[in-house]
């Protein structure tokens, strides 16, 4: 299992919107607004590297509003 | 009372305008052009972080023009 | 109360170290490992705006081996 | 007269005294601790731009605790 | 009399367009395409600050295909 | 003759796709699907730097989904 | 088995010694000097995430004259 | 013959020096101090990609006062 954040630009004014509809995706665990560089916070998971990127390109890209999101996977050094 | 600057990217051509624009929302107290990776500094004001929060994406990105903003939250250390 | 995301990025070798020190200092609930741009996500609380930018600067800055944070306050829009 | 933002990146755990010591600058007019990408968001003015580049790289830039400023001159379109 | 240089991102397949057209603006003395971060570098002078402001704002961003541009002014330290 | 990296960043929902049409590309000797910063990792070669520059410009900018892209000439020091 | 790209920032004027000291690492299989915001380029492989994770931290970041890196997991979306 | 623009970055207060001694270097036909992201813009020029990698790392970030910088090839598209 991978676990991740994934911090996302959303396009002006959907900041809310988004936070909302990603936290109804399959594998999210997660989702808040915050202000700063990035809009939306959120955590997810699934079941290899291969499986969250499908994850973000497939399912959370594809919703309204998103402008750009940045995936950093947790690691147990 | 939570005070914050909050630096616009606007789209291209649209600087002037935005100022004009930003200026005019309840608790702004201060907007100007800038050159540089920003293109209008905003000083605002609202009564915590929440409603901080919903100034900048209900009233300001809804504005024309605006690409992207940053919200920098004032703290006494 | 004001709950915050703070992203890390630490000094070269220092990513597990920074982890497990910020997450003895009180008002941090979170604080995990990732790759990516940034090295630890660390999840905190504080009283209020201030109070938050206290523990960033006089606590979580003071540990050895961070290199800079970036805080990001969670806003219910 | 050219008058501009300063935005300031300090050492870890340097906000609140590099806020403090750049107020008593000559050309300074403001300067409060942020949270965000920058540290310190500092408002100088200054006779021209190549005065305002010497305030910064003389004066601000040679306190204890900045690591990165950013100037942003203030412009009328 | 106030010298820059102006770092141009264009729009994808933009690049060579954009350098050539924007060296046909008055003010501008100099535009070549790079490769890195930034895909044009112009050199363009103004009477000051404020005139620089504009020549950026309601002639340069007005070409087809910029995304964004960044004004560093020239100073004398 | 120069090879290069080309570090791609994509609209929304179409890293694969640019992944598999930019890998034929002539002059594309390897492109692969990342997580962070950036969506596409791409390894071109050209016979000089100005062919590099219009391989990049005139063919991988030119499809469909690419937001943008950065370009890394390796270089033997 | 996991992928990943490393873009590596070198201190100043040791980007050639960083790009030979890292190819010797086990599990890295490419390390070229490149222009631009990153000095190296790295191509590393590891059984799992934490794997690579502790071949970053523990491994490449030890190396003298690493100043910052950035890894990129390789996905098969 | 390539020609590239160096954006530099310098340690706080060394902006005007390192802009005298870069202009000093061979190949290096400009340099000149800015405000904004970068302290001081440079033009080189150098026989090869290769040459202009190692009269970049090898003879500018070997000089004093240097923090970073970012090679931008010009390119004839």
């Amino acid at each position: 299992m991978v676990q991740a954040y994934i911090l996302i630009q959303t396009e002006v004014g959907r900041a809310g919107d988004v936070a909302r509809d990603v936290a109804e995706i399959e594998g999210v665990t997660q989702a808040e607004d915050v202000t700063g560089p990035y809009d939306v916070v959120v955590r997810a998971e699934a079941e290899d590297v291969d499986a969250l990127g499908r994850l973000v390109v497939a399912r959370i890209q594809h919703l309204d509003g998103i402008a750009r999101t940045l995936t950093c996977p947790i690691v147990n050094i």
